[in-house]
């Protein structure tokens, strides 16, 4: 049974995923960050040690979760050696395979979300997709998965990289067309204010109804003369004028080979 | 004072539109579309009475709603000859100043939202941008606004054509993101509804912090290995791989300039 809990990472992500953890009564043993003061900040919060060397890193926890960057893994995976412990990665980008020769129980521990600290999430909604070398550890990490989170998956290392794939897009991607929306206001002294309500509605109409039939706008039925107005705006801004017309003939093309 | 107010036009615009103000207990005299049945569905649905001939439409209105494509306006104009009407349109993309010849008493009455008539939409939260060509028509424009809408505002031709394209990148761009990210979750067998809670929690954050904040994943911090995996991933989508790329630099270069 999964009880004690290291965590190798003090992100945005391991922040959110520990408070989660400790609500549900887990015990954070201790928070390890290469930044001493990211370690305390979160350690406190959830009761726990801290430390920013691997050396001090406690070796009787009963998991490991590593929520570093990707590039961060391998090399502390290499200076941990924590050989016959149960560890999880966080990452959607990287396969389980990535703890092989480090341990012979692993799996990965995905949270499907956008995290910034200041930001309070509702972990309850938040997707976990789950993976495990083993048949044991597959079951313990769905019964910890299921105290946190009423969405839990089993996906294997390729479904999850292609669901990372889509989220950058749906999100990341997302997040910068606000941006550019947020920018082009401000040039006519308009407030981001006014996009909002459209920006919450977009969200949600794809909540009940396929992209594909929530869609609107010029780029659907390819108007020209709208499209060539909107790119002439956009002469002061070679690079959202490119990508305007980028978007624009993607979303025609997707549009027309689906019909 | 408007009262009586005749729809040309009857597409998903005109429906919610009409439905809003008949609510507010305006009298919606006649409904006017180029296809008979589209006339009479929404007709039936604010008490009003239906035309698709120009010939039909009554003179009696205080108030011509033009609810058409941007391109469909003009030839509207021409045969329906309401010289000294009020006309309203209801397009982002075009300036007041195409009325000009065709009445003296001329504006805007711009919702920024995107509509599909399958779904219920609450007006009372739509922006609702309104210019108009004298102060007389202006105050009853406001008027009639701010019995359907909580938020409504005077912009100019200028303010409006940006609007809308920023409304083109913050709706139908993003809906592309999302169409993109169901199309990839497809290919693995995943269902759409796994990406939900995020694209749902993405458009929440910005309603609360800038995008440049809310900004993560690996464009941000270009993350090389993350960024050629994912187009690794979409070689045989040529398209999305483009666009992955392109987008993907973009962020890197909003950012950066911003820092």
């Amino acid at each position: 049974m999964i009880k004690n809990i290291v965590f190798i990472g003090a992100g945005n992500l391991a922040t959110h995923l520990a408070l989660a953890l400790k609500q549900a009564s887990y015990n954070i043993l201790q928070i390890y960050s290469r930044t001493r003061l990211s370690a305390d900040i979160l350690a406190k919060q959830v009761d726990a040690d801290s430390c920013s060397d691997y050396a001090e890193v406690r070796r009787d926890a009963d998991l490991y979760v590593f929520a570093l960057s990707d590039k961060a893994l391998p090399s502390a995976l290499e200076a941990l050696k924590l050989k016959n412990k149960r560890l999880v990665h966080t990452a959607g980008s990287l396969p389980m395979s990535v703890f092989e020769g480090y341990s012979s129980c692993y799996g990965v521990f995905y949270p499907l979300q956008t995290f910034s600290k200041a930001r309070e999430v509702d972990f309850s909604k938040i997707p976990l997709c789950i993976e495990a070398i083993s048949i044991d550890l597959e079951s313990e990490l769905l019964l910890m998965g299921n105290k946190i989170s009423n969405s839990v998956q089993l996906l294997s290392s390729n479904q999850r990289k292609q669901l990372h794939l889509a989220a950058v897009f749906t999100c990341n991607f997302t997040n910068h067309m606000y941006h550019i929306g947020q920018e082009l206001l401000q040039e006519e002294g308009m407030d981001f204010d006014l996009l909002k309500p459209l920006i919450l509605e977009t969200a949600e109409k794809v909540q009940e109804m396929p992209a594909q039939a929530a869609q609107t706008g010029p780029a659907v039925r390819f108007d020209e003369d709208v499209i060539k107005t909107h790119e002439e705006s956009l002469n002061m801004h070679p690079d959202f004028q490119k990508l305007y017309r980028f978007v624009s003939e993607s979303i025609y093309h997707l549009h027309s080979k689906k019909k």
